[in-house]
């Protein structure tokens, strides 16, 4: 009966553990399915939320403010290009001067295939204006200054050491491979118009090459059968941290829209990128120079000008670098510099360099004092006048921006600037343009006040 | 043997049980396991997903439609401010009158920081043609009305009581804190321009301010070195459920532009927003006064009219709420009236009074016939000529909309309307203007058709 | 003892098992309690941010890029309408002859009810420049060329046969059911302008049907108590596979605009949607007739012309299709053909044949070889000139794109083209206006090269 009992004890005991054990286990069997199907629902809608075969992105840039005199009025007629050599691309430190409301907003599509290949479109509307009003129909500027598409690793070229990791593209665009001196508002190379080309062709280890062709038009489009267009073909190269970017452009009967215009030009850009600031701190630093002639001695926006002589000749050189100085200061320093003749009139001939200081001081988290100091040197003749001398501008701007710690790009930025700006007297009326009615630079001696916001995304 | 073989036989058991216990508990774990590690894995996509560090928002206003006369003509000169006294800004009843094709875009880009700040970007793109064709270029307004940044609930502000919650901005914009008479189409206020400010300054436990600088232009922007610009310095307080708007504004020179014009003006508007139908039933009301003398009589577009005399005086008063009565009808009365003198012409004296009942009847989730009347009485006297009579409208519109029980505010609502206009034979052909060539009343006596769409989101 | 230790071996290894098994499942249990609140949150999360109670949707079209003519200028006056009998609609193979940079960006909202329910809402900005420059300020056409709501599935219907599936619509639109020859770059009927309708009404198993009312202009709007309008009223319906679209349209008082213009008109077309290519081979193919009198006989874009006589009749015959053929290559035939008389001009009578072949051959996943050879055949008469004679194109485009697989409809595509073109000399300088400095025909035998993107999503 003991051993009965035992057994029957056992086998209850065991019995019950099992049982025990297999209703609980079968129990949390079946909740572990329940829960394996949940997350393999939720991951498949999590994946396929994610593996979008298509997206939207919308980037953009702005400016926008108040700008007001001395005398408790708008201010205008100022900004980077204020001087009389801003007629011909002389920039003076941007803070504090600009008077417009200026609008890039980006609206991007992209595609994206299964065998890892993508396409992009793109639409850039602008807009500039003045008015302080918001009602802008009357002055606006509104239009689409972008439109392109683009191919990435493409299928087809997998296996090609050279297009493996290409992009083609075609439309009307910015060159992707622009950039700027931002505090100049002043773009090293602007290439831009409509055509068609490949970026990141791998010619070799260290070397990367962009293949383009861009037209331009000079003058009015219409509908006669001939329309004046300069044809821009361009090799980027980037060797390591040296950038070598070649332009040669030609226009047919150029000389037939306007006399004396040129019908071809060949420009040259080299620049060195470096990845701190001069060697001497961290940062950044980029320097290098520019040259071009005809129709490519406009430096910045290559083969946008089609009033230049057959002879202009034009040579020009920058350097701009960013750092850190100790815990809550930050330097960016920036100098651009030009000498061009037989530019727009035959023995014209221009001189000028800016040299520019940005300063920031981080008093929080979210504010800091922003200080320039932008200078400009000009010597100027358009071949029946001359006239040389100084630009002088210092601005200090208190400014709210969500980390200061982030340095000079980040944005938004919200900011009350004061600016003094001053010239020469001999500078005082003189133009470029030796049209009658030309702008000219007035008379310098002015205090600007200006509440501004600046951002990009 | 019988022990032996229990013993074994227990041993078995336990065994058996151990192992397959074992077994299924270990091919559980290893379940759970890889559940655990797919979970944390679709954790991650789905926080990163919602955790973004930047979002877009698309929002807009839009208004489209046919509007027809009783000759089958499409019908000209119509809307809220169809009458004489419109052109002072005296509204009628809009339902079934509006023949403009108005849309409002705005695209807004957010930031967000880890430390709970954020930034928000918006652009609003606006347009207004009265085409009923599809290629609209010829007459087309597309414009930037709004292009601002705003940095919030800054870190550094954390511990600051009065600025803890605070908004910074800058840039051009319609005041956030302006509300309207939806059914008038008209602003109580409609501050906008470009500058800066601060929302939401804690002042106290029951009190919130608001301090913004806007600057407006009066005329045209030329490159010449003065501008006329008035600027508007303005507090807005909410008290409780009290609100008072508080500006002062100063153009220098504005005399100078237009010989009589003030140069300075003050405004002050003082409202009551009421969380149910004045005290009577559900809903909601809001009643106020605004005045304001020299620059500031113009009572709606605070500071927007460079013209007004610096004698100028007017006096406003509103009215209006919404509620329900009964299981289906709803109805939103409204009351605008105005006084001013020596607004554009030494001795001009203008009072009006507009007065519209909006009802709506609902038939069904979908359908709901809306009704609207609408008076409006003027004394007019352009200190040259004088008239005075009434405006009298009656509309009737079956509705389709997603949800009719959501109320008034409900979008989108596609429409039929019929409605009936006439006024005082004493106001034909009158105009507050005393131009020449202005636009008059016209005679009254009119049927006018609308097919409509309006929506908001 | 044994006994004794039996039981106690048996009751420790019992004891083991049971606390082994119930610690672990305990523990595995608290496992599975922590991951099934993990993903009911993750759950909840993507469901909420799958179940969106609105959405945004980007949407457009868009072509840019360079045309050359062979003394390399820009070509100027080229495009599908650039022969004589393009003013009256006839359009020739676009493949490679198009200079505009034409863009249109939908910017939709969208809205969902519990119900099932929903709203959209679209605005579509278009643009048409021909500058390759990028700041197109100057020549802008950008304008709102959509803007319109539509209700779907509204819950009063959901026991309707007839309008369960309806779609409400008001505003100003393209009208959905527009279909078009896109190798002509032309609508087979474009009905657009302000209205409201309804879409897909079940009027029995296989016959849906649309009836919508749209108001188009003559003429400029001004704000004089008359503009002539066109109210055209239209019933679209699908029975099977044929398309019976039925307009009449009516304009008061457009004799008093235009002497001896139609005040009214009819227009008809009938469509036959093939499934397959003409019966042969897989793919699609549309083919029918449209005809028309009065304001009717614009037999494309109905209504849209103020101009025609009252005796103006008109018909129209087109077919096309796309397939395959073999593995590589793809065909797509068109044809549209047009008789016409008394259209602008008492006794003027026209007559116009457009042929095209497109045929692409693939020859990589991203590379096709695209050609097309365009015919039309012209003879016109404008009621006091005559001319006759033939228009032909040919075209070769190496084209990349995604996938060459996917078809005709595949994009963005990036494409060089060279295109030969000419016409018979009888229609050199031949204009079907009447007006002296009327744009005419020029002269033929130009070769054309094209660098191009063209996209759509």
């Amino acid at each position: 009966m003991k051993l009965h009992t035992l057994a029957v004890a056992v086998t209850m005991g065991l019995m019950t553990t099992s049982v025990l054990a297999s209703e609980d286990v079968a129990a949390l069997e079946q909740r572990i399915n329940e829960l394996e199907q949940r997350v393999a629902q939720t991951e498949q809608v999590s994946t396929e939320a994610n593996e979008k075969a298509s997206s939207f992105e919308f980037h953009g840039y702005a400016r926008s403010g108040l700008l007001i005199n001395d005398d408790l009025n708008g201010a205008t007629g100022t900004g980077p290009y204020m001087t009389a050599a801003g007629a011909i691309g002389a920039p003076i430190g941007r803070l504090g001067v600009e008077d417009d409301h200026y609008v890039e907003a980006n609206l991007i599509h992209k595609r994206f295939a299964d065998d890892g290949s993508s396409a992009l479109f793109r639409i850039m509307l602008a807009d500039s204006t003045e008015t302080n009003n918001e009602w802008t129909a009357s002055e606006s500027q509104l239009n689409v200054r972008q439109v392109y598409s683009e191919l990435n690793r493409l299928s087809m070229f997998s296996e090609s050491e050279a297009f493996s990791e290409a992009t083609f593209w075609a439309g009307k665009r910015f060159d992707r491979d622009n950039f700027d001196i931002h505090f100049f508002d002043s773009d090293i190379v602007f290439l831009s118009g409509t055509g068609a080309g490949v970026y990141d062709v791998q010619m070799s280890e260290n070397w990367k090459a962009n293949f383009s062709i861009y037209g331009r038009d000079f003058g009015e489009i219409d509908s006669s059968s001939t329309d004046v267009e300069n044809y821009i073909a361009t090799m980027n190269n980037r060797i390591g941290q040296w950038q070598v970017m070649l332009s040669g452009m030609t226009s047919a009967d150029n000389d037939s829209r306007l006399n004396g215009a040129a019908e071809s030009g060949v420009h040259a850009m080299f620049t060195y990128h470096g990845d701190n600031f001069f060697g001497l701190s961290e940062g950044f630093s980029k320097t290098g120079m520019l040259v071009g002639s005809g129709l490519g001695a406009e430096l910045k926006g290559i083969g946008s000008n089609g009033d230049l002589l057959d002879d202009a000749k034009a040579v020009r050189l920058f350097s701009y670098g960013v750092t850190r100085i100790g815990d809550n200061w930050r330097l960016a320093p920036a100098l651009m510099a030009e000498h061009s003749q037989d530019r727009l009139k035959k023995n014209d001939e221009f001189t000028w360099a800016s040299l520019n200081f940005r300063l920031a001081q981080e008093l929080s988290e979210n504010f800091e004092m922003v200080y320039e100091g932008s200078l400009q040197y000009m010597d100027l003749d358009n071949s029946t006048e001359q006239a040389s001398g100084g630009f002088y501008k210092a601005t200090i701007a208190p400014t709210l921006k969500l980390s200061t710690s982030t340095g000079f790009f980040d944005r938004p930025e919200l900011r009350f600037a004061v600016s003094y700006v001053d010239w020469s007297e001999d500078l005082n009326g003189y133009s470029i343009s030796t049209e009658a009615d030309a702008a000219t630079m007035g008379e310098g001696g002015e205090v600007l006040f200006a509440l501004q916001m600046e951002t990009w995304f």
